[in-house]
Formats: structure tokens, C-alpha cells, sequence
């Protein structure tokens, strides 16, 4: 008899999963469950929608009706997970008909996935609160704008706020962003570096508000202000950016662990708490790779890889997650930004002594035209004198250089390693001194 | 008193060790001999001056009068060291003038570089045969070229002939380059992948002859011809870019071991066979990090950073060179191309059993517009699994992925380690699957 796979989500940690489960299984029944009528899409992609380089949310649908017959994945739109019995192998379904139906097990792979969150504030049931979680959300905004709206709120400077901000500013709405934080994107930079980015927001016109607790949605049935930081202020479309929580409910209502993070618990294979039930993506812990600590980067690198392990193991291989750095990048307007790993603050959180090193630099040979500025700051470890984190702002090829940092930390490269290490060199693509050969350097200065 | 550098030479290795020598001694003389006109300016940039991307030959000095002023260096150009005694500690000098002086030193730095190098064929001692090594060989070829010239005939498919010939294309010349063996860039690239960038420079126009040996140069006075496999091809201009040989006659003629590649051999520390003697740059020998065996990769990064240890060294510091893997990279045109380590086929050569995976990719999501298709080969050593080799050709961000491989095979980092390693994504930017971890995949499958 095939093994019986069922997943549940069908976004890229569910559908990876399933691929993998399908690629060590070529006669397991494998089922994906999600309440979604759009399943495969990516969510990285909706705020390029919303800025207009992308045409339109359809596009972002990566995995195509096709891909699922192709693969011989069952997929159960508008279905909805109700409950997990982890002795009787089964999940309760709801279809969009009110249906209701018992699946059968014998490997499942949680990809619930995470959902966004607006804090307990004062007239927050109010209509015209949006979201940028699904497509759905990214069409409500887009409706919005197409409707007329000329001004726009962002509640939260992370990196879904900053980026959904840049792409309203581009379809022509005057935009602010509040911050409870007194700085932007602070999970991924340490304040100086997160100057540098919200300097360039500045610059091209997008107003941000620091140090600002969003206290109120004011009016009547449908939001037209917020008070935050005790100032009222007006406008046509709302953005809660705030954050997102794993949907783990599921799980811990079926009596598995979560995690101190709240999400679900898992081991390096992983699976949970409950024989032959993984979980994956969002609604997962991650080992932290540097703290060993678990951790939510809630990143699409980290869903996909950890999908592709759970279906390994759901489907009788054996894989294992090694953990993560957190590493990612974005494009704020022509200003490409990275980090990987622990910032300096994080890395003090972490009780870590920490040693920076920061370089200004350009991109290309000093007398090589169209170069560009770019800040490299490596965080490394005082008595290992290991790097564990670094940070980019500005340039030429930052989502490489993150990566290249990214393997230097994974493989425990100290700052000297990385002073000393081989780097390619032309006029046009670099400089002869790497900028982050040059900020071990300066650690190494410090160290001394 | 003041210990004694004498450095000979005053490029990229020669102005780095000083440079170095004197932030590890303050008070130390430190004397550069240079027999050239122009000290400190960059050979890699030649080629663009060419071109016309940097607008003339004095931009590419990257360190002026000023400089060595700055930094307390005595510098002596057009003055030829023409021997060294290794017992008395002295060199031979003879300046523009005639004037000989005999130059006491306590270390002696020797970074005399390499000089380019015309095979014995038939008629080459005629005029009008250009090399592209010099900033007055690159005058004399802009001068060419404003003169009239309308074709030119590269011989040499190395990075130094391809750029060359990319930038005479620019200034709108017909170009033909001839190469003896099967490839483009037989140094850099494995024969599949060499293929692509033949094809773009085809595409664009130029003209490339492989597997024809240059017979004869054909001419009264003045090359107005050469004979390559047997075709006469006459041509308004004619460069020599069959390669470089290091100048190592002096260290030799003073009884300073060479290697077995012909150049000055060097330990750890980059200390010669005599005393108090340092070898660094193009002259010298640099061992190659994965075959632990001398190799000549003649790199200005190379030479910066042996300049920087043999500059600390003789000055009374301790710093020791770690060997290279030969990683460069250039842009062609619009593609850019890298490697990094051993092609399979140096490999092979060095009796390594390796298995290799190549993935064509794209450089961004699939939905995101603008990317580009980039092409990743890996090579890895069969037993150890290790990553030993990388070649790109073509997409986005191809500097930075050569150093992130290029630090991965420094730090022994096997197929699946690259497999599994924690990479950085933004649709804009990259794809969730870094190419070069799918590369990684792809060896694993073979390995399996």
C-alpha cells in the first residue's frame, strides 16, 4: 500500500516539501491541504506588485496548476485543517462547501505558515486596516490605490513595511512609516547601519517616524487616522506591517510542543513532538546557527530548505537542517541591503563580546566610472574572534557578498581568515582590496 | 639607525609591501627602484583605457607623487637595479642619466613583475608587434589607433587578448584574435564553458581563430601580416598577448633560487633562498591552495597581498601567505565571467578524480523581470568530496559568487555542505535556490 503524505499549506515550505516527498517516493499518495484559494505563490513578490513592477498578482503564482499534476501532488484548495489526532493519524477538513472530512496519514508535514498581527490597539476592529500577507491583502491594496488613494500609513519599518512603503511611493502616494523602534529595520541592522537606509528613504520622499507607538485607529466604522505618539495622523490607506506570528494553534491544539518562540518545536530531522508529524516554514522553530538558540527568521530560504528535509524524511529518506543565519537582502529604490547572521546589537543580547569592524568603500577601481558607495560592517566574536554576523548598505553585488559572508560564518572563518582570504579582482566589477577583506582588517586592528 | 628597505619594482606588489613595511616601521628608509617613467598605476586597467570607459592613461595611477611623499617612501623611477649581492647586501643601480650607485639595504623586497612574451616565430623581430602590458605600451596602441588603424589581429586568447580585443571593437576596429589551442581563456575555463563566452564575443562581432598557431609575422619593415595555420591575415594592428613571463633573471643572476615554474621560489613568509631577501608579485612563485604546488596566477590581488607580507616581514613583523586559487573575474562586453580554483580539466592534470555539476539558471525570481541566464559549474574531488573549482559565465552579481565559492573551497567546504548552506534571496535580486547550491545538488546526485 502507498504511504500516505499529507501536507498541510501549499506555499513554498508545503509545495517543497511535497516535491521532495514525491522525488524519495514515486508511489506515495501525497495530499496538500490549504484554505487558500491561491495556493504556490510567493509572498516576497507581493510588495513588487504593488510597486508595479511586477503586472499582476497571478504572476507570482510559482507553482502553476500544472506543476501539481506533473508532480502527482493532490491539492485540496479552500480547504481548511480543523484538527490534527496524532494517534489516530488524521486530520479534520472543512471544504469551502461546509463539508467536512476525515484524511488519513501516515507522514504529516505542518506548513501552516505564519499570519500578520496587529497589537491589541484601541479600535482596531475598524474597517480599512490592511494587511500584506496574501494575495488577497495585496489585492485589497491594489484596489485601494486604484480607487484613488493619495496618502498612506505604514505601521512598522520591518522589512515587509519598508518595502510595501517604497512601492506605494512608486504608484504616486505620499507615504509615512511609524516605528515604535527608534530605528528602521531593527531585526536585520544595528542603528547606524539602519540610518543609512532610512537616510536614502528620506531622501526620496517617504516620511519616517521613529520612536512612535501607534496608540489609536481613529474613526467611525472605517479607519481615517492613527494616533501615534500622541499626534493624530490622516490617511486614505492603512498598512499594519507590524509582524507576523507562526500559525501554530493547530499543532498545540493536537497537543504538540511549541517552542519558546511559540511556534512549533522541532528537531534537526524536522519532526515534532509526535511520531511521523514534521513541521515546516513560519509556523517552525529554527536552530539559530551561531546562538544554537531556536529562532523565527520566517525567511523563504529557510521555508524551502526545510520543506525539501521534512519531505525527505516524511517519505523515508533522511536529511538533516542545520540550522540558519537568518541571511537576507533587499532592494529599498536603487538601494540594495544585507545581513547575515547576529548584528551587533543581537550578538550583546546573546551575551556575546563582540569586536565590529565598519569600511566605507566603492564597488569598482578608483578610476573605473559608475561606482558606487557601499558600508560593510562585520560583527565577530572576542575570544573565538569567529565572525558571526555582518551587515551592507549600498553598492554593487550585496546579495553575493552576504553570501559569501554567510559560508564564512557557517564555516567558522575567524576575521583573520577573512583578511587573509582569496578574493577575484576587476576594474569594473571590484575593488583589488575586497570591502570585506578590509573590515576583518579592521577588527583584526582592534583585536590586537 | 634606521633599518634599510629597498623595494625594486613599484606596481601593485612593490607599492603594497612598501606601504606595509612602513605601517609595521615607522622609522625605517624605505627606497622603491623602478626603471619605468610612471610608477603605481594599474596594468589590469589597460584594456579600458582602450575602450574608452576610463578616458586616459594617467587614471589609471593609483599612486601618485603624493603618495609615496605621504607615506615616507623614497622613490627612484627610471633607475634599473641591475644586480643584487646577496652578501654584501647591496643593489646595482644605474639611473636615466647613466649614473651608477651602489644601494645598501638591510631587507631587500624583490617585486620586478613580468614582462610579455612573443614566441620565437619567424619575423619577430619586426616592428609594429604591440604588447598591452605597460602604460606606454597602451599609448602606443591608442596611438594606433588614432592614426587609422581599421583591423587588428590579437594573438592570444587570454583574459589580456580578449579584453584588449573587446576594447579595440569598441573604438570600432575589426577584430580577429588567433589562438593556438581549442579554446578562449585555456588558463581560466573548461572547453563547454569557454564555448559561451566564444559565442557572445562572436555575436558581437569579433573574430575568433582557435587552434591555429601563429606561423610567421609577415612585413618589410613593419608587420603588415601574419601567418596563422597556414592563412595569411593581414591586419592595421597587431597585438602580442600570448602571455607574460616573470621577470625573475636578476634574482637568479644573484644566485636566489627560481622554482620550477621559472620564478623566484618564495616560502610562507615570502622570503627567497638569500637572506634578507623577499620575492612578491608576478616574479614570484604563489602555491596554489587545493594542489599545494607552486603556480604562477600573476593576479594583482595576489600581488597586493603578498606585497602587504613581505612588506610587514622585512620590516620585523610576522605575517605568512596562505596561497591562492587563482580566482579572477572580467566582464566581456555584457558578461560577466569568473572561476575560481582548478577547471575539471586542470584537475584532471593534477591526477584529481572529480565529479562536476553545471546549472543553468536565471538570476532573479522567475516572475521578477530583468534577469539574466547564468551559467554555474562546479567541480569537487571525488574522495574528499570537496569543492575544488568554480566557473561562471554570464547573469548578475558574478564577482561576489566566485568569492563565495572562493572562501567555500578555503575552508574545505564539501558538495554538500554547499548543498545545504544558508543562502540570502529577494525576488529583485536572486532566486530562492542559489544557482551555485543547485550546482552543489547536481554533484551530489553524481556522488550518490
Amino acid at each position: 500500500m502507498p504511504k500516505r503524505i499529507v501536507v498541510i499549506g501549499a506555499h513554498a515550505a508545503g509545495v517543497d516539501a511535497a516535491s521532495a516527498a514525491r522525488k524519495t517516493d514515486r508511489t506515495a499518495e501525497i495530499t496538500l491541504l490549504t484554505d487558500e484559494e491561491y495556493p504556490g505563490y510567493s509572498r516576497c513578490g507581493l510588495p513588487f506588485v504593488i510597486g508595479g513592477e511586477i503586472a499582476q498578482f497571478e504572476d507570482l503564482i510559482v507553482f502553476p496548476q500544472a506543476y501539481f499534476k506533473m508532480m502527482k501532488l493532490g491539492l485540496r484548495t479552500q480547504t481548511k485543517a480543523t484538527a490534527i489526532n496524532t494517534k489516530d493519524k488524521t486530520v479534520e477538513t472543512v471544504d469551502k462547501s461546509g463539508k467536512a472530512e476525515t484524511v488519513q496519514y501516515d507522514s504529516l508535514i505542518i506548513a501552516t505558515g505564519a499570519s500578520s498581527f496587529t497589537p491589541p490597539i484601541k479600535g482596531r476592529e475598524k474597517k480599512g486596516i490592511h494587511s500584506l500577507r496574501t494575495l488577497e491583502d495585496g489585492e485589497k491594496i491594489a484596489k485601494a490605490v486604484k480607487d484613488g488613494a493619495k496618502t498612506a500609513v505604514i505601521m512598522g519599518a520591518g522589512l515587509i513595511g519598508l518595502e510595501t512603503a517604497v512601492g506605494l511611493h512608486e504608484r504616486g502616494l505620499k507615504v509615512k512609516v511609524v516605528e515604535m523602534l527608534p530605528q528602521v529595520l531593527p531585526q536585520a541592522l544595528d542603528p547606524e547601519m539602519a540610518k543609512l537606509v532610512q537616510e536614502r528613504l528620506e531622501q526620496k520622499g517617504i516620511s519616517i517616524l521613529l520612536n512612535k507607538c501607534v496608540e489609536e485607529f481613529v474613526g467611525t466604522d472605517k479607519v481615517t487616522a492613527i494616533i501615534a505618539g500622541g499626534e493624530q495622523i490622516e490617511a486614505d490607506l492603512f498598512v499594519s506591517a507590524f509582524g507576523v506570528r507562526a500559525n501554530s494553534q493547530l499543532a498545540a491544539d493536537a497537543g504538540i510542543a511549541l517552542g519558546e518562540t511559540k511556534a512549533v518545536k522541532i528537531n534537526a530531522r524536522m519532526e515534532t513532538s509526535a511520531k511521523d508529524v514534521y513541521a515546516v516554514g513560519d509556523c517552525a522553530e529554527t536552530i539559530n546557527m551561531i546562538t544554537h538558540r531556536p529562532f523565527l527568521p520566517q525567511l523563504g530560504t529557510v521555508a524551502v530548505r526545510q520543506g525539501k528535509i521534512a519531505g525527505m524524511n516524511a517519505a523515508g529518506g533522511y536529511s538533516l537542517f542545520r540550522g540558519a543565519l537568518g541571511s537576507a537582502v533587499s532592494r529599498l529604490f536603487d538601494i540594495d541591503c544585507g545581513w547575515t547572521g547576529l548584528t551587533e546589537t543581537a550578538a550583546q543580547k546573546a551575551r556575546f563580546e563582540v569586536v565590529t569592524g565598519t569600511i566605507a568603500s566603492r564597488t569598482r577601481a578608483d578610476y573605473y566610472p559608475g561606482s558606487l558607495p557601499i558600508k560593510v560592517k562585520l560583527v565577530v566574536e572576542r575570544e573565538s574572534q569567529r565572525t558571526v554576523g555582518a551587515q551592507i548598505i549600498g553598492g554593487e553585488e550585496v546579495t553575493q557578498r552576504i553570501n559569501a559572508i554567510s559560508l564564512a560564518i557557517q564555516r567558522r572563518m575567524s576575521a583573520r581568515d577573512l583578511a587573509k582570504a582569496d578574493t577575484a579582482y576587476a576594474p569594473p566589477l571590484c575593488e583589488t582590496w575586497e570591502p570585506f577583506v578590509l573590515a576583518a582588517e579592521i577588527v583584526l586592528m582592534k583585536l590586537r
